[in-house]
Protein backbone atom coordinates (compact mmCIF):
# COMPACT_ATOMS: atom_id res chain seq x y z
CA UNK A 1 0.00 0.00 0.00
CA UNK A 2 1.24 3.24 -0.80
CA UNK A 3 2.64 5.99 1.43
CA UNK A 4 -0.13 8.36 0.18
CA UNK A 5 -3.73 7.62 -0.43
CA UNK A 6 -4.81 11.32 -2.37
CA UNK A 7 -8.50 11.87 -1.69
CA UNK A 8 -9.60 12.53 -5.45
CA UNK A 9 -13.32 14.15 -4.64
CA UNK A 10 -16.55 12.63 -3.14
CA UNK A 11 -14.89 10.19 -0.59
CA UNK A 12 -13.30 8.40 -3.18
CA UNK A 13 -9.33 8.07 -2.88
CA UNK A 14 -6.84 7.39 -5.39
CA UNK A 15 -5.41 3.98 -6.01
CA UNK A 16 -8.17 2.53 -4.05
CA UNK A 17 -10.80 0.06 -4.92
CA UNK A 18 -14.67 0.33 -3.98
CA UNK A 19 -15.27 -2.94 -2.84
CA UNK A 20 -18.45 -4.50 -1.53
CA UNK A 21 -19.29 -4.09 2.21
CA UNK A 22 -18.39 -7.36 2.90
CA UNK A 23 -16.94 -10.44 1.29
CA UNK A 24 -19.98 -12.18 -0.56
CA UNK A 25 -22.64 -10.56 1.04
CA UNK A 26 -24.73 -9.54 -1.74
CA UNK A 27 -27.49 -8.43 0.36
CA UNK A 28 -25.75 -5.21 1.31
CA UNK A 29 -25.66 -3.27 -1.86
CA UNK A 30 -26.47 0.08 0.02
CA UNK A 31 -23.09 0.17 1.63
CA UNK A 32 -19.54 0.05 0.01
CA UNK A 33 -16.12 0.12 1.89
CA UNK A 34 -12.51 1.48 0.75
CA UNK A 35 -9.54 -0.09 2.54
CA UNK A 36 -7.50 3.11 3.46
CA UNK A 37 -4.73 1.46 5.49
CA UNK A 38 -3.77 -2.51 6.65
CA UNK A 39 -0.99 -1.41 9.03
CA UNK A 40 2.32 -2.17 8.83
CA UNK A 41 5.43 -1.54 10.87
CA UNK A 42 3.88 -3.44 13.96
CA UNK A 43 0.49 -1.49 14.01
CA UNK A 44 -2.02 -4.24 13.82
CA UNK A 45 -5.24 -2.05 12.09
CA UNK A 46 -6.88 -1.85 9.43
CA UNK A 47 -8.57 1.34 8.55
CA UNK A 48 -11.28 1.14 6.47
CA UNK A 49 -14.33 3.95 4.86
CA UNK A 50 -17.08 3.10 4.71
CA UNK A 51 -20.39 4.61 2.96
CA UNK A 52 -24.24 3.82 3.77
CA UNK A 53 -26.44 4.94 0.74
CA UNK A 54 -29.59 7.50 2.26
CA UNK A 55 -32.20 5.12 3.62
CA UNK A 56 -29.36 2.16 3.65
CA UNK A 57 -28.06 0.39 7.29
CA UNK A 58 -25.36 -1.66 8.35
CA UNK A 59 -26.23 -5.26 9.26
CA UNK A 60 -27.23 -5.79 12.75
CA UNK A 61 -24.30 -7.85 14.38
CA UNK A 62 -21.89 -8.29 17.13
CA UNK A 63 -18.45 -9.26 17.61
CA UNK A 64 -15.20 -9.42 20.35
CA UNK A 65 -13.38 -6.88 18.23
CA UNK A 66 -13.47 -2.96 18.98
CA UNK A 67 -14.84 -0.71 16.22
CA UNK A 68 -13.88 2.98 16.41
CA UNK A 69 -15.90 5.13 13.61
CA UNK A 70 -14.99 8.50 13.06
CA UNK A 71 -17.59 10.27 10.96
CA UNK A 72 -16.81 11.72 7.50
CA UNK A 73 -19.90 12.58 5.86
CA UNK A 74 -23.94 13.22 6.28
CA UNK A 75 -25.18 11.86 9.29
CA UNK A 76 -27.71 8.90 10.53
CA UNK A 77 -28.02 6.87 13.85
CA UNK A 78 -26.19 4.25 15.65
CA UNK A 79 -27.98 1.64 17.64
CA UNK A 80 -24.99 0.36 19.92
CA UNK A 81 -26.59 -2.08 23.12
CA UNK A 82 -29.53 -0.54 24.22
CA UNK A 83 -28.38 3.30 22.77
CA UNK A 84 -29.83 4.90 19.85
CA UNK A 85 -27.67 7.87 19.42
CA UNK A 86 -27.77 10.66 16.40
CA UNK A 87 -23.98 11.01 14.82
CA UNK A 88 -23.02 13.67 12.25
CA UNK A 89 -19.68 14.76 11.07
CA UNK A 90 -16.46 14.33 13.14
CA UNK A 91 -18.19 12.29 15.66
CA UNK A 92 -16.25 9.62 17.19
CA UNK A 93 -17.97 6.38 18.44
CA UNK A 94 -16.81 3.38 20.41
CA UNK A 95 -18.43 0.22 19.55
CA UNK A 96 -17.44 -1.95 22.77
CA UNK A 97 -16.91 -5.36 22.88
CA UNK A 98 -19.36 -8.04 22.16
CA UNK A 99 -22.27 -5.37 21.76
CA UNK A 100 -25.15 -5.63 19.40
CA UNK A 101 -24.80 -2.45 16.83
CA UNK A 102 -26.13 -1.69 13.48
CA UNK A 103 -25.72 2.12 11.45
CA UNK A 104 -27.85 3.59 9.74
CA UNK A 105 -28.26 6.38 7.17
CA UNK A 106 -31.81 7.92 8.57
CA UNK A 107 -31.61 11.37 7.71
CA UNK A 108 -32.09 11.19 3.78
CA UNK A 109 -28.13 11.80 3.54
CA UNK A 110 -25.55 9.29 3.41
CA UNK A 111 -23.54 7.98 6.50
CA UNK A 112 -19.63 7.88 5.48
CA UNK A 113 -17.08 7.10 8.03
CA UNK A 114 -14.03 5.58 8.89
CA UNK A 115 -13.95 2.35 11.01
CA UNK A 116 -10.90 1.23 12.50
CA UNK A 117 -10.67 -2.74 14.05
CA UNK A 118 -7.76 -4.85 14.68
CA UNK A 119 -6.33 -6.53 11.79
CA UNK A 120 -6.62 -9.93 13.31
CA UNK A 121 -10.39 -10.45 14.30
CA UNK A 122 -13.37 -12.56 14.68
CA UNK A 123 -16.15 -13.37 12.37
CA UNK A 124 -19.13 -10.69 12.89
CA UNK A 125 -22.04 -12.68 14.51
CA UNK A 126 -25.99 -12.34 13.52
CA UNK A 127 -28.44 -12.41 16.07
CA UNK A 128 -30.27 -15.95 15.92
CA UNK A 129 -34.15 -15.93 17.12
CA UNK A 130 -33.82 -16.24 20.28
CA UNK A 131 -31.02 -13.46 20.41
CA UNK A 132 -33.16 -11.19 18.22
CA UNK A 133 -36.46 -11.73 20.78
CA UNK A 134 -34.57 -10.34 22.97
CA UNK A 135 -32.94 -7.33 20.96
CA UNK A 136 -36.63 -6.24 20.69
CA UNK A 137 -38.13 -6.82 23.51
CA UNK A 138 -37.00 -2.82 24.09
CA UNK A 139 -39.43 -1.02 22.26
CA UNK A 140 -37.01 1.68 21.40
CA UNK A 141 -34.74 -0.86 19.52
CA UNK A 142 -37.23 -2.67 18.43
CA UNK A 143 -38.69 0.81 16.52
CA UNK A 144 -34.79 0.76 14.78
CA UNK A 145 -33.76 -2.05 14.09
CA UNK A 146 -33.71 -3.47 10.51
CA UNK A 147 -32.94 -7.40 11.25
CA UNK B 1 -13.23 6.98 27.60
CA UNK B 2 -16.83 7.23 27.24
CA UNK B 3 -18.34 5.59 23.63
CA UNK B 4 -19.22 8.82 21.84
CA UNK B 5 -17.51 11.98 21.48
CA UNK B 6 -19.55 14.46 19.86
CA UNK B 7 -18.02 17.05 17.89
CA UNK B 8 -18.82 20.46 19.19
CA UNK B 9 -17.81 22.50 16.29
CA UNK B 10 -14.54 23.99 14.61
CA UNK B 11 -12.68 20.80 15.59
CA UNK B 12 -12.88 20.62 19.23
CA UNK B 13 -14.60 17.73 21.07
CA UNK B 14 -16.65 17.27 23.69
CA UNK B 15 -14.94 16.23 27.06
CA UNK B 16 -12.08 15.98 25.40
CA UNK B 17 -9.03 18.21 26.54
CA UNK B 18 -6.88 20.47 24.56
CA UNK B 19 -3.21 19.34 24.97
CA UNK B 20 -0.19 20.48 24.74
CA UNK B 21 1.47 19.30 21.41
CA UNK B 22 4.19 17.40 23.69
CA UNK B 23 3.99 16.56 26.94
CA UNK B 24 7.01 19.03 28.67
CA UNK B 25 7.57 20.87 25.28
CA UNK B 26 7.40 24.66 25.55
CA UNK B 27 8.51 24.92 22.01
CA UNK B 28 5.55 23.86 19.83
CA UNK B 29 2.92 26.34 21.10
CA UNK B 30 1.55 26.43 17.36
CA UNK B 31 0.73 22.77 17.83
CA UNK B 32 -2.74 21.41 19.61
CA UNK B 33 -3.38 17.66 20.48
CA UNK B 34 -6.40 16.10 21.19
CA UNK B 35 -6.94 12.50 22.65
CA UNK B 36 -9.85 10.93 20.70
CA UNK B 37 -9.57 7.47 21.48
CA UNK B 38 -6.63 5.52 23.68
CA UNK B 39 -7.85 2.13 22.57
CA UNK B 40 -9.06 -0.64 24.92
CA UNK B 41 -10.61 -3.92 24.20
CA UNK B 42 -7.23 -5.43 22.64
CA UNK B 43 -7.10 -2.74 19.99
CA UNK B 44 -3.63 -1.22 21.16
CA UNK B 45 -4.19 2.10 19.44
CA UNK B 46 -4.58 5.88 20.16
CA UNK B 47 -6.16 7.94 17.63
CA UNK B 48 -5.31 11.73 17.66
CA UNK B 49 -6.33 14.96 16.37
CA UNK B 50 -3.37 17.29 15.96
CA UNK B 51 -4.06 20.82 14.95
CA UNK B 52 -0.80 23.12 13.48
CA UNK B 53 -1.56 26.93 13.35
CA UNK B 54 -0.91 28.82 9.87
CA UNK B 55 2.86 28.64 9.30
CA UNK B 56 3.49 26.14 12.29
CA UNK B 57 5.23 23.26 11.96
CA UNK B 58 5.17 19.86 14.10
CA UNK B 59 8.97 18.49 15.10
CA UNK B 60 11.55 17.07 12.73
CA UNK B 61 11.72 13.67 14.15
CA UNK B 62 12.04 9.97 13.18
CA UNK B 63 10.83 6.50 15.12
CA UNK B 64 10.35 2.86 14.71
CA UNK B 65 6.54 3.40 15.24
CA UNK B 66 3.93 3.93 11.99
CA UNK B 67 2.12 6.76 11.59
CA UNK B 68 -1.24 6.65 9.66
CA UNK B 69 -2.36 10.05 8.95
CA UNK B 70 -6.04 11.46 8.21
CA UNK B 71 -6.15 15.22 7.47
CA UNK B 72 -9.34 16.74 7.95
CA UNK B 73 -9.28 20.16 8.36
CA UNK B 74 -6.81 23.01 5.69
CA UNK B 75 -3.79 21.38 4.43
CA UNK B 76 -0.16 21.92 4.44
CA UNK B 77 3.16 19.65 3.08
CA UNK B 78 4.35 16.72 4.83
CA UNK B 79 7.76 15.96 4.47
CA UNK B 80 8.75 11.78 4.72
CA UNK B 81 12.14 10.71 4.14
CA UNK B 82 13.39 12.68 0.72
CA UNK B 83 9.66 13.27 -0.42
CA UNK B 84 7.61 16.75 0.28
CA UNK B 85 4.23 15.98 -0.67
CA UNK B 86 1.17 18.53 -0.60
CA UNK B 87 -1.83 17.37 1.02
CA UNK B 88 -5.40 18.55 1.69
CA UNK B 89 -8.67 17.13 3.31
CA UNK B 90 -9.10 13.37 3.85
CA UNK B 91 -5.62 12.66 1.89
CA UNK B 92 -4.37 9.71 4.12
CA UNK B 93 -0.35 9.58 4.63
CA UNK B 94 1.42 6.65 6.12
CA UNK B 95 4.78 8.04 7.85
CA UNK B 96 6.86 4.73 7.95
CA UNK B 97 9.20 3.31 10.46
CA UNK B 98 12.38 5.37 11.08
CA UNK B 99 11.57 7.97 8.38
CA UNK B 100 12.27 11.69 9.02
CA UNK B 101 9.56 13.71 8.62
CA UNK B 102 7.68 17.34 9.07
CA UNK B 103 4.10 18.60 8.81
CA UNK B 104 3.79 22.32 8.10
CA UNK B 105 0.70 24.65 7.81
CA UNK B 106 2.27 25.66 4.65
CA UNK B 107 -0.80 26.92 2.93
CA UNK B 108 -1.85 30.40 5.42
CA UNK B 109 -4.49 28.10 6.99
CA UNK B 110 -4.20 25.31 10.02
CA UNK B 111 -3.71 21.86 9.24
CA UNK B 112 -5.46 19.38 11.23
CA UNK B 113 -5.28 15.92 11.03
CA UNK B 114 -6.41 12.55 12.57
CA UNK B 115 -2.92 10.49 13.57
CA UNK B 116 -3.42 6.68 14.31
CA UNK B 117 0.18 5.21 16.17
CA UNK B 118 0.61 2.28 18.61
CA UNK B 119 -0.04 2.45 22.34
CA UNK B 120 2.94 1.28 23.37
CA UNK B 121 5.30 3.17 21.40
CA UNK B 122 9.47 4.55 21.34
CA UNK B 123 9.99 7.98 21.72
CA UNK B 124 10.83 10.03 19.07
CA UNK B 125 14.17 10.77 17.92
CA UNK B 126 15.40 14.14 16.89
CA UNK B 127 18.18 14.64 14.83
CA UNK B 128 21.90 15.31 15.94
CA UNK B 129 24.42 17.38 14.01
CA UNK B 130 25.26 15.03 11.86
CA UNK B 131 22.39 13.49 10.89
CA UNK B 132 20.59 17.09 10.22
CA UNK B 133 23.58 17.37 7.71
CA UNK B 134 22.76 14.48 6.22
CA UNK B 135 18.99 15.69 5.93
CA UNK B 136 20.00 18.96 4.58
CA UNK B 137 22.07 17.44 1.55
CA UNK B 138 19.13 17.23 -0.33
CA UNK B 139 18.59 20.92 -1.58
CA UNK B 140 14.32 20.60 -1.70
CA UNK B 141 14.38 18.88 1.50
CA UNK B 142 16.88 21.97 3.10
CA UNK B 143 14.80 24.74 1.77
CA UNK B 144 12.06 22.94 3.46
CA UNK B 145 12.53 21.44 6.93
CA UNK B 146 12.52 23.97 9.93
CA UNK B 147 15.00 21.91 12.09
Amino acid sequence: MADLQRHRGNFRWESVDLLPYKEGDSDSCSVTRQILSDGRDGLPVQLRYFEIAPDGHSTLERHRHLHIVVVLRGGGQVLSGSEIVDVGPLDVVHIPSGTWHQLQATRGEPLGFLCLVHRERDRPERPGPQELAQILRDPAVAAFVRP
